[in-house]
């Protein structure tokens, strides 16, 4: 997982070099390049090479994928929606380059994330590579990760039921994790039935994801996270621990770890070992 | 070009269905549907058919087209960059939504572009509509509208050359133009030389377009352009009636005319007229 990582991060560093204007291309790379988990990359790739596809098929897919989370944590953090002065331990892109360039780079990683993909696939049909654009553009738009976001904001401060909750993350969090793992089962050359299996992991381990970030929210420190911590319960915002209780959230993230790696089963064990390691990894993380 | 219109119009309505999350897709059909001149789709439709494609192939991405200038106009008019009220002769985005909603709005409508030219277009070669995304993302992204607003907003207050106004409005305005007409010339079938006669075309065009609009804003009212006239006065912006003063700006966007319709002498005088007329139409355009 580690090799994968460097490998995204190389890949990500070369696809947007600094150039003019220098400070879009300044804030682009302090927010892409600022070290996260590259989780969605790594998914990508892993899923690529079980569906039986060589791992350079996906990088440009992997690449797009961390763009797009990117660009979305960016105008997530920004004043007129959650407002966070901290991002992975420094402070959020507004902070450091001003909201309106925060706003610009998100919109040029989210156009780039789809240029990069286009441009840069080799060795994938053209047919297939389409079709993962679908997969992504539909992940990130009005029925994907912005869905989930608009109904948060009007969320906050409302008492949400577990299924609201559930919508939420379920575009917030797992539509990108799915298209990740869809994505790199398509230029894999995977089949239906196995694009369908890595879609129902997909769907546990966002889930997962979420649930797990929700109890880090309440039981680290801003130190301990790289973020604002305690901010879900500051901002009266609706999640697992305050609706189900801490305990039966963590019970909650057991189940889904299980269920995650039993959708694994069909295929061959030993190349399904990084999907099965990074549920768990998933569930066991600390920030 | 009242058909092309209203076949746009038509294709966008159904693009952007009414459904939920409703207040997202209020908001983007409201920015999206409010009755713009729809220039750029007008010329990749036109544009295709000069290089021989029939029009139905090029409607998606039209509407493509169409969905990145709303998102790029519902950005520049946020309060931390142009801070507009007035849109169109109605209230911006944000205003009628909140800023919040405006940022996400805009999001869905630059992911619905990519995703929509990648499922909906038919009967052209998948390599030519990977071809045109890449030519969309790099007219967008930091190298196109994103370069271009981040350089003027940093020249505001600022003595700014004409090779810097220049630069500004090659990537704020000609380089989606250039898009509209490139993109429908690869859906529509062309060849090299024909994509490359249109870009020089779409380049005098792109220029020819603000050219205009600066000219309009000293010249026209608010209520005459449906948007605040006067701004770029009021907030010191660098125009071209400023730089060579109003009758040498217009002689220059007569000298533009000339040349984009010269750049059309290569093709079919009946065919190319659609493009004659457009070339005409923004020249002595009123709003």
């Amino acid at each position: 997982m580690a090799t994968k990582a460097n490998k995204i991060n190389t890949a990500l560093d070369d696809a947007v070099p600094l150039q003019n204007p220098f400070k879009i291309h300044q804030a682009m790379r302090y927010s892409l390049l600022a070290g996260g988990k590259r989780v969605r990359p790594i998914l990508c790739l892993a899923s690529c090479e079980l569906a039986g596809g060589v791992e350079a098929a996906a990088v440009p897919m992997a690449c797009a994928l961390e763009m797009i989370h990117t660009m979305s944590l960016i105008h997530d953090d920004l004043p007129c929606m959650d407002d966070d002065d901290l991002r992975r331990g420094r402070p959020t892109c507004h902070k450091a380059f001003g909201e309106e360039t925060a706003v610009l780079a998100g919109d040029a990683l989210l156009a780039l994330a789809f240029e990069h993909v286009a441009a840069m696939t080799r060795n994938v049909d053209h047919q297939s590579v389409l079709q993962a654009i679908v997969e992504l553009g539909s992940a990130v738009g009005s029925e994907g990760l912005v869905a989930g976001q608009i109904v948060d904001l009007s969320s906050e401060g409302k008492r949400v039921s577990l299924d609201e909750l559930e919508y939420i993350h379920v575009h917030k969090t797992s539509k990108l994790l799915e298209a990740a793992v869809v994505c790199g089962a398509i230029v894999g050359g995977g089949g239906e039935a196995e694009v369908e299996a890595l879609r129902k992991y997909a769907r546990c381990v966002g889930l997962l994801f979420q649930v797990v970030d929700d109890i880090l929210d309440v039981t680290k420190s801003s130190g301990e996270l790289g973020k604002t911590a305690g901010k879900d319960l500051a901002t009266d915002k609706a999640t697992y621990p305050r609706l189900m209780g801490l305990e039966k959230a963590k019970d909650f993230a057991g189940e889904l770890v299980a269920k995650a790696v039993e959708e694994l089963s069909c295929f061959d064990a030993l190349k399904a070992a990084p999907l099965h390691h990074l549920a768990h990894y998933i569930a066991s993380r600390q920030n």
